[in-house]
């Protein structure tokens, strides 16, 4: 509690409705709020009511853009008839941190869950079959490797397969680094299965 | 790196700069902001733009406060004879949240290192000297526990003791919980020293 300023108060509950921001956390940012030069938290402001204001759904691909079309679905650069198929915008990201992916994405919006109400009418799935013309080459599959991306995985599979293009999953195994000793007994059966030639 | 959205982009890179925010985090929050409802939003921002806009410091005690006199320096139920010293703001949030103390407090405003070049003037001292009234019966020195908390604490003892006030400070010791093996050797030869006689 902070008893001395009703202001700070409030800041530190709203803080605290962030994913991932505690009680202890939202004392800090309201602190540091408090205390920073007034430019600073301007610029932090403004870059969120940009966002606020501003942010939309790609047409093509669903993921959070700036315009009707995002950056990438707009980059001439990018393999158009290579489409990665994902959840969220987060697994976006995190195969765009590692740089390697020059196709193109499509987001889900989740992943089939018959437990939460989750079927094919409440994901994406009737725009990803409608992007799949004659020109795309490859669907990735990167769903999580949880039930429910699994179960997602292996419905757009039975889907897409007939149409005669190439559909394709990320590999599950032993992460890089991780000890076999750790890794749960589904996961070391895939890491077999899934086993590679030399 | 966000490639579909400059402005998220932006607004990550803002987010990173806030204290305890790493690069995930950054881009957990963005999205938040990005999907939440506008009102959620617009609410955050108000807090914000408050706090930016209103906040000031006690002219008494020095914490942040919404008036120039906070809440506890006003508030008639808190005794004005006990001064409780505390390095910043967040160590006197650590001690309202406990809810025992019913005195006032002083923000020194960090604590002295002539490492980092903070002497004496650099902190409010002449401040809560000039504080110390006939009227205060006991100042009681909660600086940290470290060397700089510790200078500091014998620094003001040796100033305000000849005042004939009474001067404590916060006891030293085990923690609550704590596991005597895994203690430093100050902290155990601390908690012998000051035994208490049972």
């Amino acid at each position: 509690m902070i008893n001395s300023s009703e202001n700070l108060q409030r800041l530190i509950k709203e803080l605290e409705n962030l994913p991932g921001v505690g009680r202890k956390s939202a004392g800090r940012l309201a602190y540091h709020i408090a205390n920073a030069p007034k430019e600073k938290i301007e610029s932090l402001v403004n870059a969120i009511n940009i966002v606020r204001d501003n942010i939309k759904k790609c047409k093509i691909c669903f993921c959070l853009s700036d315009d009707d079309i995002c950056n990438i679905c707009s980059n001439e650069n990018r393999n158009k008839k290579q489409i990665m198929v994902v959840e969220n915008e987060r697994d976006m990201i995190a195969y765009e941190n590692v740089g390697e992916y020059k196709g193109v994405y499509h987001i889900l919006g989740g992943a089939l869950s018959p437990l939460l109400g989750i079927g094919p009418n409440e994901l994406k799935i009737k725009e990803l079959m409608a992007r799949l013309s004659a020109d795309v080459e490859e669907v990735i599959l990167a769903t999580n490797s949880s039930v429910e991306g699994e179960t997602t995985a292996t419905y757009l599979m039975k889907l897409i397969k007939p149409l005669n293009i190439k559909v394709s999953r990320i590999a599950s195994g032993v992460p890089v680094g991780g000890d076999i000793e750790n890794v749960d007994e589904v996961t070391l059966l895939r890491a077999l299965n899934g086993r590679l030639v030399l």
